[in-house]
């Protein structure tokens, strides 16, 4: 769908006030076109288009938009249709686009709800929203063991079309709600009808807990690779599931977070969403914490080369290549802590491939140095006619760039082996050890073999 | 699950060859958790206790297992057993094993597949792997328009069980099999059993094309939020279905592609495969192009100082803060592209917003770039007790820092104006843009204020 070219069209429709035509226009897409539309669209624009869906596909579309969005369409209707919208939302989509609103306007709404339905939002509503509670849905179609696969079919056929339950498996239960088995839809339409939940149900159950995290919720979905896990209590209770998209969700969420902290952007203090857009201000102290150390490790940078002060009024040439040494080896070791930072997050590297990575990358390192120094020893001699200077730097350039991948590949194991996420603390430490290390090396070289070679 | 004690346990009955007990062990494990377990054991362990599975355990712990450990375990069987085990694999994972295989030795395994089954495997190997083609499984459930849902129900009884068919939707086609509609399991199991499939189906259908690639692929599946979609060929005739767990798998390799090529490691020449481990030139080639444009880009910084040689030689101690502008700039900088490049990729970011992010990241560096420049003046002056220098090292910090921001939110949108991945091309170029355009500002500051003040 080419968004642009169909915002045009709804454009003129609205214009044109036909609102029988738009409103069967907008009928026709898909809900996760719509929710592109309106994105696109301005907001008295969305909000026309919305009012002319039906409570349905306003509901369906609902789950696609934004937060933000979210909030602004409901926000601008009669409280009465706002309330009939949500009450066509599944439970866990109605508890999250209450919970993103202020407190006394999500209470006015849920006071409007029916009783049941606003129960069971309320209830979601005290879950830490990051956690097993707070992401499942509690709407989920239980069976006793002793039922036989044709009444679970009878079963599914009432239930399940009254209360609009996601069917992906079945969730064996006992009088008090504890989860005793799991049939898959594909076991139960492939089992004679006269066998009992019993014969048919998984035992060996792979679970949440209510408390669980996101984090490990992506990865046990993941490891798994199941549409579906229910969610249990303390007591194994079941209390609802959690579907594939829900955890597309929170795996995007988990990626933006990890590709934020590569750079130094902390995603701790302040929500993810709010450091691209919104106030200012968080965005500063999302950013600010890893500057601040990069700050105090440049320092360490420039203090290094303050000691070698006498070298630098001696030979002042010298100073022009140190952004050529610092650049290549920070990019070269950056190149190695994205390798074992990912490599963690996907399972490909542990910690008992420390060893093996570490020497790969030296050698690497060693081999794209010693290209780069001869590179660089032939175009500074070349350039500035100084053959001893061409050389200094060219080993300069291999000691350093192999140096760099041997620190970036050795920094992410040390932070794992202490627990400490490598995401976080890898970039801008290695960044500014590279410069440390590298001007002392270099300057080092320099005062050696050419200062006192020419004294 | 603690792989490393389960590990140890493992050990200690193949140790005592205690055969029966260990294959009661490794049969009560979920595939997934046996996946771990045998990335953990060493090769001659992992042989000994997959010889111990039984066909099926053995075809679902296949489907876990990384391309490598796939060809090295069934390598290592006799190959009528090995057959045996690939018969049993869904025909999509049995063509991913397969064509990581020499040809010689697929051709071997083909050879002694059941022909259907071969048949329908070879096809799968003529379609590129990137493309939903390769990546589709061939079994799917089709039934005809003017079935009814009784008809449908013992069809799958049938079926299903006997093509080992992955259930989420039922595919309605004509009798040349062209795809007309699609009914999903819960809709089909609450629906009355006399209805007809004309009648419950949908007929705008989600659909993927045999040559679409992997990421267009990703991006329907994420946007849709379906668990499995019907793949057509040319003249929409139904080929095959991918799942969502299939999507999964593509999804984290195009993530790891987008977080290598952040730090310039090119997936474009190399496979993201075989980057961290396997041979050490292809490591070296994919991490040398973008080094050898950092170290033109890194030259020109070097030419941009030597043009302010008379400079360094009339004052060399501004050399030494060379690092920390260069540092923090490029930190910045990196922030906003990060910030943009995965803003490009959610969705969060659009070309429509380009000045507001510009701006907004020109007002975050200014305020940032500020508190910075007043700390480094405030450093310098009470360290080298020159206050001058330390007014002109915090005002180049100050517009170094507000440039950075400016050019790493630019960069990523100009490249994407001219259809160039952002992704591919800002780390490198601007860390060097940085480095250039910073220190031509230092000193020139320096040269201005600095130089002809003391002269």
């Amino acid at each position: 769908m080419n968004v642009s070219n169909v915002a045009d069209r709804i454009r003129e429709l609205i214009e044109d006030s036909t609102n029988d035509l738009l409103a069967e226009e907008l009928d026709s897409y898909h809900e996760a076109d719509l929710a592109d539309l309106f994105n696109y669209l301005k907001p008295e624009e969305r909000l026309v288009c919305f009012k002319l869906l039906n409570y349905d596909k306003a509901a369906d579309l609902i789950e696609y938009l934004t937060p933000q969005l979210q909030v602004e369409l409901l926000g601008e209707l009669d409280e009465e249709i706002a309330s009939k919208i949500i009450t066509k939302l599944p439970h866990d989509a109605a508890a999250d686009v209450l919970g993103d609103m202020e407190d006394d306007e999500s209470e006015t709404y849920l006071d409007k709800l029916p009783e049941k339905f606003s129960q069971e939002v309320r209830e979601l509503l005290t879950y830490n929203e990051d956690t097993a509670g707070g992401i499942m849905n509690p709407s989920v179609l239980t069976v006793s063991i002793d039922m036989t696969v044709k009444e679970v079919l009878s079963t599914i056929r009432t239930k399940a079309e009254k209360d609009n339950t996601e069917l992906y498996y079945i969730y064996a239960v006992d009088k008090q709600n504890h989860l005793l088995g799991v049939v898959s839809l594909r076991k139960l339409l492939t089992s004679p009808t006269t066998k009992l939940v019993s014969d048919i149900m998984i035992r060996d159950i792979v679970k949440l807990h209510v408390d669980d995290f996101s984090d490990y919720i992506v990865d046990v979905f993941l490891k798994y690779q199941y549409n579906a896990l229910p969610v249990v209590d303390l007591y194994n209770r079941l209390k609802g599931m959690i579907t594939w998209d829900d955890v597309h969700d929170l795996f995007e969420e988990e990626t933006t977070e990890e590709i934020y902290q590569s750079s130094g952007i902390s995603t701790e203090i302040v929500d993810e969403d709010e450091i691209l857009s919104g106030n200012v201000m968080n965005a500063v102290i999302a950013r600010l914490p890893w500057l601040f150390i990069t700050l105090i490790g440049e320092f360490l940078a420039v203090n290094v080369a303050n000691c070698f002060n006498a070298t630098l009024s001696a030979l002042p040439i010298i100073a022009i290549f140190m952004p050529l040494l610092a650049g290549l080896g920070g990019n070269i070791g950056t190149q190695s802590i994205t390798l074992m930072v990912r490599g963690f997050s996907t399972g490909q590297v542990t910690l008992n491939s420390a060893l093996y990575h570490i020497l790969r990358e030296m050698v690497i390192g060693l081999l794209i140095g010693l290209v780069f120094g001869a590179l660089v020893t032939l175009t500074t001699w070349g350039w500035q006619h100084n053959v001893e200077l061409g050389i200094i730097v060219g080993i300069a350039m291999a000691i350093n760039m192999t140096m760099a991948t041997v620190i970036g590949t050795f920094t992410p194991f040390a932070l794992k082996t202490f627990n400490i996420d490598p995401a976080v603390a890898s970039g801008p430490i290695i960044a500014t050890a590279i410069d440390v290390i590298g001007l002392a090396i270099y300057f080092t070289l320099v005062s050696v073999f050419l200062i006192n070679h020419a004294i």
